[in-house]
């Protein structure tokens, strides 16, 4: 039997970006065309179609090689069901069954997958953690996303909402948090928590060099923040080394609950390097226990932005080798 | 092909608890005999044998009906290998490969389990999460032990020390726990630590009704902290209040984690009944997220002292149906 294709879909608020996937995890075709996410539901969906299209025209394989679809997308949904609750990026959407629409406007089977799930299965199949069987995955963007592999399984949960790590309370009655909760661990370590907290700490009078941007109004960013650190500022280094620490935290609560050879870092907050690494690596030592040796290794994730897509290509080939996929 | 048994084996430094399950995890026997543990590891080992013999004895079905033996013992373990690695309770035991050793005794396959996995195994099979794919288990004891079972897999993590919720940290750089971390659940939410703290309190200083006896040199277990606090003592209800509460945030984190159907209790401190399960309650009601309705149901475990044993045998049972029964 000739090898199969799997076309990988990461559906964000501005672009779509698709590509096709072989059953080795190599990208075969990669565009990103705008999502046009103002024409409402059945153009987007429309948008899909097209893309799937020229994922796999722009391949050159013919349609009949191509066992399924893909998608990853942001946001509440039922992997399940194939249906996206309330995605935050897709205003007006409500309930919409993504899964079959998609499927009906492809012509192929389809599987719908949590972007961070699908990111960190995406490291899983073909990064990362390609050469192993538990890892778990921390996306430290504007939220802190999370994914959990365990014995090569993707961990979902029984409601759909599993791995959403970044909502692990890591400060009791602490910072409060986009969810409802306080002191979530991406109340402390995502990039917007950084920005934000070192703006509200000079807002309350604590001296910074970010102070004069502050001032002159312009955006301080988590990379402000970080190369203020880099350069000495008590502040930024005080608010980047939470970030830091906190992250240890949820790390080693990892290795308790799933206990993975590897915990990988994706997203924005990877930009810093060692800056960002070191200090994980630091403080989850000093955390640690004593009881075993097996705090898993602390490592940046490999694919990029392609993680999501090639994720998404992944989770249908997941459900095809489980002759899962309808 | 008529039902097959599985011995179940509850190995503790002071007793060996032993009973035949059928394949409805219904128990056939049950006995307890003394381990002995001074007089060494062949001994005890002679002695497992011994348990095995006679709960099969005791419930009178024929040897060539059963089908295998589960073994569950605390402390780091190897479940792969089959090995106990230096067992708290069984002093002079190291890497001592009990699982081959039951086996060459018994002269039946054998399987070794972690108690705290065995114990919510034998909860998910034939107890409170015996209709149900996804489950947590928190055992309140001496320690906190953990188990996590997700669409129908028990969690052990790559290490074998998956599931090791006790050892979640809940107060950053909070109190000394046994294991060298600090501000582990199992700090604030076992039953020595509930007694601790209140003591500690008490010697440093503050007013407490249990101050008396405290200082009439009776011990103070986390009973008389129970009691004191439905007295209405300040100390003890602070106290006991928190032991809820940080078990409350374990259970938010467990429900973004594995995301659960149920979280189980289990353990010395369920004894309290609703003056533990309703504050528990109430705490993770408050802690929890607005972004989706999935807090897990928390409740008591139903099988008591018997849930070790039933899952020990239990877990025999799902090695055989996995045909992974040597």
């Amino acid at each position: 039997m000739s090898t199969r294709y799997f076309v990988g879909i990461d559906l964000g608020g501005t672009n779509i970006k698709a590509g096709l996937v072989d059953e080795q995890a190599h990208v075969q075709s990669k565009l990103s065309i705008e999502t046009e996410a103002d024409e409402g539901v059945d153009h987007v969906i429309g948008r899909i179609g097209q893309a799937v299209e020229l994922a796999i025209r722009q391949a050159d394989v013919s349609q009949s090689v191509v066992a399924g679809v893909g998608i990853g997308s942001p946001g509440s949904m039922s992997h399940k069901q194939g249906i996206i609750i309330s995605p935050p990026n897709l205003p007006g959407w409500h309930n919409v069954p993504l899964r079959d629409r998609v499927r009906d406007v492809s012509g192929l089977p389809t599987v719908l997958e949590n972007d961070a799930n699908a990111a960190a299965w995406g490291e899983f199949w073909a990064g990362a953690g390609k050469d192993i069987t538990d890892m778990v995955m921390f996306t430290l963007g504007t939220g802190v996303g999370g994914g959990v592999i365990i014995d090569g399984r993707l961990v979902r949960g029984h409601f759909d909402n599993g791995a959403e790590l970044g909502h692990m309370i890591v400060v009791p009655d602490g910072e409060p948090c986009g969810c409802g909760q306080k002191g979530c661990l991406e109340a402390y370590s995502s990039a917007a928590a950084t920005a934000r907290r070192a703006i509200a700490a000079i807002e309350a009078g604590e001296a910074s060099s970010l102070k004069s941007q502050l001032d002159a109004g312009q955006q301080i960013k988590s990379q402000h923040v970080e190369r203020a650190a880099r350069e000495g500022d008590a502040l930024a280094d005080r608010i980047w080394n939470e970030a830091c620490y906190y992250l240890a935290t949820a790390c080693v609560n990892m290795q308790h609950f799933s206990n993975p050879q590897r915990v990988v870092l994706a997203g924005g907050m990877t930009g810093a390097g060692d800056f960002l690494l070191d200090r994980v690596r630091k403080h989850a030592e000093a955390l640690t226990w004593q009881a075993a040796d097996d705090l898993p290794d602390i490592i940046f994730a490999t694919l990029g932005n392609d993680a999501g897509l090639i994720g998404a290509a992944g989770s249908a080939h997941a459900a095809w080798r489980e002759g899962e996929l309808g």
